[in-house]
């Protein structure tokens, strides 16, 4: 195996020519929502296939009900490596409007911006930008000598629509795809100077509550005030749901959540994350969330319960004086650390219970459940990918939180029994799935040559 | 002017020819809401002039926008007796479904029941039969002598969509219709032994809240709880509004709100009203309302406060994480007493400001308001009308509230600044606007004889 200064290089070196490789990946337009574009998935799977064959791996085009997977594995230099999968897609969101892109979306091309060079192009930061720095990273090894880890390459063509072939598939080949570490390269970093490695991604329970009072909708002249009203019972439920301080009063929500080791707390107030900008953005000025918390913690470290759709009665114009026999809502909990997603579903429901007057029903949907997953801080493979950013970029990564939910992770752990390093070179104005969708060359460059050190410092 | 017995008996002997008439008058398809039956309602309006203008009446049918009005005066045998304006209308609701009817619902035909004779037809409850029992009487004192008061008659043809020509055509003809009473007979017994009174219809007042806070729809996982969420805003105001004890907490709310008269409240009582069942009807069990009062006076005598529809958010199928930037609520308040709209308005939305975080915004949107209508239980006209129904029925009359609205009476209060006494013969089972509406055989006779007691009464 080469040393690393030679492999980072030879990714220098091939930074022209692993442009033109990026930009016939995104030539082929493999939008995945649209069936017209079917053809185009699969001929951006066998371009991704192909590449991987060049570059030594046994690779593959595996069909799924949807659109197809690659499935790609090479060897180590040594046997006693560690075993590594890597996790991108190949598709798209779709182009439209086309008219608000100033060239075509599917010819990519490099644009001089205040900041930099950047790469436009649709998928270009999500995600093929960035699953193509991990490929580069991997050809600048072969092209020097050997691969520092055992790899597996997993690149779907379904993430922009909800992935719904991918639990079957990890599920029939399980076997093939378990290894030491997942590695997924569609996040961002925490600014232009700053790489960040994702290590908290919030769990979810979706829950729907029907409040039922008369059989049928009532004149509320006739029976107004008489008749119990779903709507009143129903925001009572929901007014009742956090305190003055905005924290959760059901039973035993807060069980399993735990405060951050205070170095990571004492890197997010170095961060001094501008919490007015964030706010500002959308038009707000003040976190509506737990007192005495900071907006970061709020939105990557703190349970949340929030009311995602409410519904009941007249909601035409104009009024109609109806007295609803409903009124329902969908439920959203963001979980952290240790909750019980089975235990926060039933201490709602058992909460709603109890607030119902004796003459009203519920009815429970749940539409999911997931637990919230961490990467444990302690975590050997956390500390050696976080030196191989700090070398290349020269700035420490933020252990970020992610508010949202990226469901493979979560399949890799409780498919697949694998932790995540997620580590991405998105920016927040890359503009994905919107028109002119960018990416920093930078990004795409260092972006590779980061990968080069993660995967050398693991092989260590 | 003959005696009230002769004039009674005039109405027994009249009893086969009325239903003759009546049967004619529903043989007249006068569906108001559907433009194909036009020139049925303007052949019910003349039908109705022809019959006036033959009992001695000054009668027209007087264009609208829409169907056409009858107006019809006849003066009385002495010059210093009251002036009556009688209010009916001859528009019926769409038959449909047909195949619901037992028989064709414009043949009217007299069926056996139970508890006696029936009318079966379309419109035969509302209102044809009803104001033809007060055709019926005036009949009478015509056929044995001359009118005991002045009066004048107006029947409408666009009740059942909402009368959009009547304020119109009472504002051009303020002068020719103004009265001392306004009579009206589209309301119904309190059982079949127990005439009704209707003296008290409640007000309303209708707010339209948005409740605003980010400048657009966030993501959940991004922005939950540090975005404040307007649907938990909207709840809190929503729960705010009543206490534990279901009384209305708005500022103000109560004033000119005053208890029943104790021998109202009495007869009230006495009615032994079955809450049970009226509630069970609808699968309730439990009066939802203000702790301390019975069913009858909520719907009744109480203002009340209600939520008729509430919409934020995702609302279709499964689950979307979505902060909606926006949350609303459709509100009414029934009002009674002295009760002001405007000043009840008014504090509602003093409370929803004054309920808002720093980082909402809220718009109204009114859908209108009316002060309730009390006739005045020490009216002579009321005692004098409640006197001719208990020779009659043999049950003194329920002097009942109305939780609806029935907007011609504001009208009259209004805008001919008239107070009404509300009479009819309606039973609860009769059907209305469905198929095989009824009219009982004793509600037609003894309404006829009813109006004939009533007239004599206030003539006196």
């Amino acid at each position: 195996m080469a040393a690393l200064e030679t492999v980072l290089d030879k990714i220098d070196a091939n930074l022209d020519s692993a442009l033109e490789r990026l930009f016939q990946l995104i030539a082929i337009e493999s939008v995945s929502t649209d069936p017209a574009f079917a053809g185009e998935c699969k001929a951006a799977a066998e371009w991704l296939a192909n590449e991987l064959t060049g570059l030594g791996f046994e690779a593959s085009v595996r069909p799924t009900a949807g659109h197809p997977m690659v499935v790609a594995h090479a060897k180590a230099a040594r046997p006693d490596v560690p075993h590594l999968l890597f996790y991108g897609h190949y598709d798209v969101q779709p182009a439209d409007p086309l008219e608000l892109w100033q060239t075509p979306p599917f010819e990519a091309r490099i644009v001089e911006a205040e900041t930099g060079r950047q790469i436009v192009g649709r998928g270009v930061a999500d995600d093929k930008g960035q699953l193509m720095t991990f490929i580069e990273a991997v050809r600048a090894f072969r092209e020097t000598g050997d691969l520092p880890c055992m790899i597996t390459i997993l690149l779907e063509g379904e993430e922009e629509t909800g992935s719904p072939s991918l639990p079957a598939f990890l599920a029939a080949n399980k076997k093939e795809l378990e290894a030491d570490l997942a590695l997924v390269c569609d996040t961002g970093m925490w600014d232009r100077a700053t790489p960040a490695i994702t290590t908290m991604l919030r769990g979810l329970v979706l829950e729907e509550a029907i409040i039922r009072g008369a059989d049928r909708d009532l004149h509320s002249g006739i029976f107004g005030s008489a008749a119990i009203n779903p709507i009143h019972v129903l925001a009572r439920i929901i007014a009742g749901l956090h305190d003055q301080d905005g924290r959760v009063t059901l039973p035993g929500f807060y069980d399993g959540v735990t405060e951050l080791p205070e170095e990571v707390a004492e890197q997010w107030r170095a961060l001094k994350f501008n919490e007015a900008e964030f706010l500002g953005a959308v038009g707000l000025s003040i976190p509506a969330g737990e007192q005495g918390r900071s907006v970061l913690e709020m939105v990557w470290s703190r349970p949340t319960c929030d009311v995602n759709g409410v519904l009941g009665g007249y909601t035409g114009k104009g009024s109609k004086t109806v007295l609803p026999a409903e009124a329902s809502a969908k439920f959203s909990f963001r979980l952290v650390g240790a909750q019980d997603p089975a235990k926060i579903a039933e201490s709602f429901r058992a909460y709603v219970r109890k607030s119902l007057p004796e003459d009203c029903k519920v009815e429970f949907i749940s539409h999911g459940g997931s637990k919230a997953l961490q990467l444990p801080f302690s975590s050997e493979a956390l500390s050696r990918a976080s030196r191989a950013l700090q070398a290349e970029w020269g700035a420490d990564p933020v252990l970020a939180g992610c508010g949202g939910s990226i469901p493979i992770v979560g399949n890799f752990k409780s498919d697949l029994n694998m932790d995540t390093l997620m580590i991405g070179f998105g920016l927040e104005d890359d503009r994905m799935h919107s028109p002119n969708e960018k990416y920093e060359l930078t990004s795409f460059h260092k972006g590779a040559r980061s990968w080069a050190r993660v995967l050398s410092a693991i092989a260590q």
